[in-house]
């Protein structure tokens, strides 16, 4: 039988001039897949090129973590943009990145869009398209990542890319595989043990516990871990603790 | 005998949101080159993209035009930065316009640093060397392009590139080869003949009178026009048509 | 009989550094009101210091003109913030501008939100107050500017703030008294006498005829003038031609 | 004999978004000062507020910190800024900042220029004016705060201006009573006791050896201190302990 794998991803690249913000150096280790902030919702031209060399010298797939041009807001904050618009600041942004990606002898893996971004996309269809056109024009090979099973997947799937779907350890879904919003009170898993143990079901069975007890098929290539405190990085250590235990590889998405 | 040439280069793609400046649609039929912001000192996503289209559309060869993080003061404000924040500006800027050249099918031809990036970068070795390497490092096919005989041209020949000397109609020179400070009296020429006269001579004989009355030799494989406002249209259409008549032919520099 | 008045208000100020949009010093003579744009959406120090003066010279009532972060869409996309992020960012804005006021020796007279805002503030009852309760705050003599019979004029008269209602001669009513939507194909009036009509007969007969043909009451104390271009010019002229005629004074709104 | 006192003073509010910097609240118990950055090259609306109510809840006095508008470079980049518009730069942030210290009835004491501003306006004449005359302009009461001796010094005096001349514990004096340049391998004073050392000889003695070894007259009402890092924090408490058994008071600067 084959071993089971799993890509583990998380932004990294988020510090902005005397800004620091991340454990970058201490998360890295444990990712197969760097999510590098481009410059419009976090992140300096600064500091991506320091941060694509790290990521290039640790051996980890590289992608692009575009967002709203919206620093006050980390771009964390929705906003009337047109499909025109979103195409356009994917485009200006993955190409930024790449830059850097190429004077340090790397190559970009895949494209996720972060915050308001990635939220819109996954249940706008106009926006979900234009992300992934912008994408697809960039460069056909490269690897969409989205919320699993959200427009942003379809419409990656459309544009014929080869896309990642996105699971999550420790917040809790709906019936309809949908996120709970995290305005609900019980939207994130504070217990890292159901965490891993959410996780793993995922991974292995293909199933997750929704918040009314029933039982949903879902699919996922990539779990979003995040190094920012002490907490997020003993539960990234918890995690892959257990991924080994259960023989689940560590591994980016590969095409 | 072979004909003589001269490359014309705009600065275009300068609009920013709802604000329009400069008449790009008229000036590129008159331009060999196209020197396109990118987003820093203006332009922005949109803007590039319509502006890229434009000049491929029109055949014009395509330059970077990147500057300093500075919409406030137009990228004309010389400010204290070091080598490595000028490698790096550089790189994501001219990387970032790569991306719209490339879905439109075009290519880079050049980069032009603009306004205070442009005259520190004349005197300041470290500077001028910061943008060569980031020039070199992105394509070492690239055509940098900067005043005529500075410390720009000198670091462009020291990384081996292929190098523009840009020389001015519409502007006094010193003694020593340098433009007139725009603070001189006598800094702007603004008769429009005796402009294209100086071009002329520069271009034919690779000469230029000082103002204190000398001659002294010029090279210049490129003239900066502008396409803001009517007077600046007809200049360029009176510099074009001399140049039909001196046989002077107009074409975007190569390699 | 009491003479009928009404004010007639502007967004000036809008320039930004090189940029420069609207023909303030041309709309001035005709307007008892001016907006001024405080550094967000549009304007800048330079700017602002500039047009307060140039208000303050023709005795024009000054507003602030407060609106989104957003330089990049001019504070027309709508933004998911929150009522305190609202109420910060019009505190800093009306004060910014009040500095230069008081340089001029002038004083501040009224506040109306822009683009994005403004619209949100019309239906969004948390927005709406979270404007008001900042104006208080500064200030409770100031008049608050909205939509006629908008969330934000309800939030105004709750804070005891005086306010003005805005009514537009260019634009079609729906039955309910809202504005027709922008989307809509017939939401403008572009015959200048079909408008000039409309804002006599809503500031004589506090009537006005909706898209389906119904009349319903509305109340006006301001009308919103544009001042870019020589047809928007034209139109002002037009309606004050046509308030002289009317016997319907041009006055800035009073406590 | 009257007790000897000294303003001590620290720049806070410096966080912005989800960036978090410095330690506003460790370092407020000690200070009797504090600088609150205005929105340009730190601090957001959001952060003012929070900011503004902490300071005067503790009862420091509250002084704008206006800087370039440059939040990559932190406001630490030299930028070649005009008098004008330096001038309206700091009316716009002294007055934002007024808005939020006027909601929580407070009252602004002084204002102190951030990083390049405050180097700049050492110097250079010009830009010293510039900002006295904002402050002059905004509040003839408000209280200047300079380097001792400096440019700025000057100006607010010619303005009538009250300032405040500061002092620096950890940083070492040339024999013409400047600052050594922090380039200077002896720029910084890191031992703590020789820093409190000098700073007690300069404020009862009004005396400084400079790093020739001679000694010269300085005289400071206010000394800079620092809030981030767990190392600035002991410095100030041994500070305040050593002003203690000397029994200089620890007061905010008055009129």
């Amino acid at each position: 039988m084959e071993k089971r794998k799993i890509d583990l991803n998380s932004d990294i690249g988020e510090s902005f001039g005397v800004y620091k913000i991340g454990q970058d150096e201490e998360i890295l280790p444990y990712i197969s897949s760097a999510n590098i902030a481009c410059g419009f919702h976090a992140g300096d031209y600064n500091v991506m090129n320091k941060t694509v060399k790290m990521a290039i010298d640790r051996g980890v797939a590289i992608g692009a973590h575009p967002g709203m041009q919206d620093l006050t807001g980390f771009g964390r904050r929705e906003m009337a943009v047109s499909a025109d618009e979103v195409y356009n600041m994917i485009i200006y942004q993955i190409n930024a990145l790449k830059g850097f990606i190429h004077i340090h002898g790397g190559s970009l893996h895949h494209v996720k869009p972060h915050g308001a971004l990635y939220n819109m996309a996954a249940t706008n269809t106009v926006i979900a398209e234009a992300i992934a056109k912008a994408v697809y024009d960039t460069d056909a090979a490269l690897i969409l990542y989205g919320l699993a099973n959200s427009e942003l997947i379809h419409a990656g799937k459309k544009y014929g890319l080869h896309v990642a779907e996105e699971i999550f350890a420790d917040r809790t879904y709906q019936s309809d595989g949908t996120l709970s919003p995290r305005t609900f009170p019980d939207a994130v898993i504070h217990d890292k043990n159901i965490a891993s143990a959410q996780i793993k079901r995922m991974i292995e069975d293909n199933l997750v516990t929704t918040v009314d007890g029933t039982e949903i098929p879902i699919h996922g290539d990539t779990v979003c871990v995040h190094g920012d405190g002490i907490h997020a990085l003993n539960f990234v250590q918890h995690l892959t603790e257990m991924f080994q235990e259960a023989e689940i590889k560590i591994e980016s998405v590969s095409r």
